[in-house]
């Protein structure tokens, strides 16, 4: 049960998107999602959530072409960096670091192209900033607290799943399978922060970002952010929801930002810090995994995503693996 | 300004659903939305939300075949009655009453098949029920408080609004028109209670019930009914929503029961007593009178009601006119 | 039934306030409860919720005493103030009319000093207001959405009640009593347009206001009102609640503003439309009148009020009565 | 950073409360709110809340006298059991085992009466149950979703919070402190799952049980338990709220249950994974710590509390150390 890592990542930490317009986004984030700007330096903003300490959850980068920048992830001690730094190595994966400060607002990290594409960060360190939980008369739009969770499209879902599972320590607490022998799984919701997940993995083409899910205190403040995209004529921002979803519970709306990267707002899933948490299995024809009020999930959720960062070369990875929602049967 | 009809209907009374399998839509109405049971008679069952201090806003009837009984209206004194069986001589109808009794709970009541070939009931009389509003603790599922509105498809909507107007002192507060000369208008909202409707009008293949609003305390009990919904495995029952209408702006969730019949649950709208109150217009192409959130509306709304019942004959009123959604420009 | 009364009031219409600070208090009226301002001119603000379509409800005037400039009504036809005029001259009251737009917005209007010492308005015409009931994204704070009633302080509460309900024709809704024979009438609920109130009548020390109630939309909006004023460090403009009082049904909030005015924010009450509606009775000694949950009322709500102004002179009118809390066993 | 301890808490795992009529405890717990019965033995009633997947978090046992039984908390693997014994041996205290179904449900368990005087059980399996979360149509009540944490009176705080830091690694969250030098501590709030805290210790006459802690979904659920008790005429269960702590951040309700033992509905605090999560300082002198939103807390919150039982004689263990809530300046 006990761990035999020698590293240990803490949650999912901050996520960086490019983007083409930052004033645009910046409105969208800002105004509308009620992100709490910490720093602004030439053509990018460091966001974070209400409820945050630390000097981002989410960056902002202008860009010719949209992309994911990265996806972070704290861990415990700074010496476990270079534990990590060895094991991506056993994985023939080039992994370099770069220094304090380099990332404004974080100590020494971790980068490295996963064996599946993603450009991953890992840091320890990340200097403070006000807390603006308790200072509900500044919360702006949606008031978003905090980072909740990655999903990702990849095309090999079983090696990275183990890579999350074994190399890192994640737990599995649902997953989609289909009914026939031999049994494959489609999607799988890995955590390490004690909720439903810190990561989830769904088979597609890949690799790709299907979203970034930011926790929202309530139901209530969900409702009022429709309102508000509705009430600013911005309803096109919203792809799906608000539902329930049947896997996680969670309470969900799912939007698309000004260049398409896709955020979900997301409340009410469970507590799962037991050592003996079960995973739950979804049949990949339960139509209820994706929603308990049976709304159809719109074609584009399923098909679209977010392209990731060759970190070498500046360009999106190439894509391999397929999202045939219809082939996949999530799609009739 | 002031009235100068001879009669005063105060709002939306009551309405007669004709339903298959009584014990089934029992466990829908009682368990799940949360109405209350006044009275059970052979076939019949009496029922009202749990703030209304009358026998019955709903009656269910079991019969072979699923439509609507009658839809009822409250008038302000029993000599109303009498005047407004007048009227409807005046417009060609076959007017009769019932006496005290005849339809349980209910006072002398005026029956009649109006020239739109509605079966409509006026009375001035309802015996008075237990309000069980602040008995919190015996409210069940949804908690429906009470009527709100009926919503109809008429095949010759301005003759109609003409007589809700003109003859009964309805006002007009939201009304759906085309943009092209000359205008027509596709849809109305009229209110004598104070708020958005107590009956709205839609052009479309009739007389069919499209559906009957009831009034619900908020936004989050509507969510619950999604949920409890959601957690029978009965969420085929929902049809649309929950939503935010630009039209009305209620917060509305659809169902159907299980025959099929269109019940809404609605809340958050407006206060309209003023009698400067001026009518909202909405182009028919404006996607926004639909929902501020940008949802699609299924194609079964636009499409699906239920006949009416012919007083006489205990058969559907024949219908004439067309909901061609599509033609009308509601669907692409 | 029907109304033999040659005039007819629709709604309680608007309030004038006298405040010490007018910075002050459009830091709290616009900032904290979100007021719209509609027009702001020397010394004077004048405000709406966000669903009013109307110049104002709430008039701010700069003064060096805080007290009720006037409460004012809504009347169906500008023929109704003769006739209202002349009613209160029988009452022996002095009456005086104003020309439209002496009051900003407002059309001709009738001023009296009521029998009880009120400074009253009534008017039947107000220049329109943009709603921004579907401007979500504007919407402040609290997002107050319209005025709902008034409540007063008088001394003599049966001569005061007889003047509302004959003299007016409004209807009592709930109403407070004591136990011992003969009973007395303590307090009054009367409304016009179709709720519990557009005024209500307490007994005390008077002519005072005790607070004026505006419509919220539900309860998380309500309590998104207190962590506001929290996260402000303005809690103690806070005085009561939330709760669920017992008369009313209503959830509520009471607030102090900077002079000490008290305001409700106030939702879920029900329709009182029937003719037949009947007024629910309360004992003097039952605490789940005040509060479903069991809450002690603040000794200070008992005690506090707004004095009002005398048109004629400018200052507040004497008073007379006690508003012993004790005495009349509200407190123990 | 990383743990040296040879033994890891999991988080608060279930408490046993001895309650004086266990089929009024029971409509209290099962009918109000919404706890599920897992097992029912002779005298005693083994409950969860909707979200649990195990066999109990409360336990119910009959008895003359109210008291606590015990405060259970998991730990990650069977063996950590004997090392904890081990370290409680250092602490002088007499431990013993219970085998697998002597509690039933419950896996090998070490009891142990801490220096505190505490009653404590620590237990790494228990068998599992049905998870009620989806089934929405069968929640009831308040609809508790699970156990949150534990608040205890202790009268050696420092000692205490030692022995829970230091020899079971847990991490203090938010802290009340004095303003004079030297400062002294007089609450700690200390966390094993992740959120603000699985046990907060409150200087003063202990060893008893201030209060339970179980989270709801959201504020509005909240709201709903103070309308279902309300409206059940027990309101008196109501002590205290619905409010928002500063401590924690956390919207609240505190309820006695038919033996004064108190219960607190919790939700809307906040994620404490991050190895450099600071604690937050309150001032003993802060009303705001207790409320946000200024709500004077009743002297019973301060004073009262349940008594613990020793677990060799069956009797409440001797108090010590005073609950002087004046002295101790939290109240004036």
């Amino acid at each position: 049960m006990r761990s035999t890592l020698p590293y240990s990542i803490v949650r999912a930490g901050h996520a960086e998107l490019l983007v083409r317009d930052l004033a645009l986004s910046r409105r969208f984030y800002e105004d509308i999602l009620g992100f709490v700007v910490t720093e602004e330096s030439e053509g990018r903003l460091f966001l974070r959530g209400v409820e945050e300490r630390h000097h981002h959850s989410l960056v902002l980068t202008e860009s010719d072409v949209p992309m994911l920048g990265h996806l972070a992830f704290r861990v415990a001690e700074d010496d476990d960096l270079d534990a990590m730094a060895s094991y991506f190595q056993t994985l023939g994966c080039h992994v370099h670091f770069i220094e304090e400060g380099e990332e404004p607002g974080q100590g020494r990290a971790l980068r490295v192209q996963d064996p599946f594409g993603f450009p991953l960060e890992f840091y320890a360190e990340m200097s403070p900033a006000e807390c603006l939980l308790q200072k509900y008369h500044l919360h702006k739009g949606a008031g978003v607290r905090r980072l909740d969770h990655f999903n990702c499209f990849v095309s090999d879902l079983a090696s990275c799943e183990a890579m999350w599972c074994e190399g890192f320590g994640f737990r599995v607490t649902e997953y989609v399978e289909t009914d026939e022998e031999p049994r494959v799984k489609k999607a799988v919701w890995l955590q390490r922060k004690g909720n439903v997940h810190d990561i989830a993995l769904m088979e597609g083409r890949g690799p790709r970002l299907h979203h970034i899910g930011f926790w929202m205190d309530d139901m209530a403040s969900i409702i009022r952010t429709c309102d508000i995209l509705g009430g600013a004529e911005m309803h096109e921002h919203i792809e799906r929801g608000p539902g329930r979803h049947g896997i996680s519970n969670a309470f969900f709306l799912y939007l698309r930002d000004p260049d398409g990267h896709r955020i979900e707002l997301y409340t009410s899933d469970y507590l799962t810090v037991d050592p003996d948490h079960r995973p739950i299995r979804w049949s990949a024809t339960d139509p209820r995994r994706q929603t308990l009020w049976g709304h159809q999930t719109p074609e584009s959720w399923w098909r679209d995503g977010t392209v990731v960062m060759d970190w070498e070369r500046n360009v999106p990875v190439e894509l391999c693996g397929t999202t045939d929602a219809r082939a996949a049967g999530y799609i009739k």
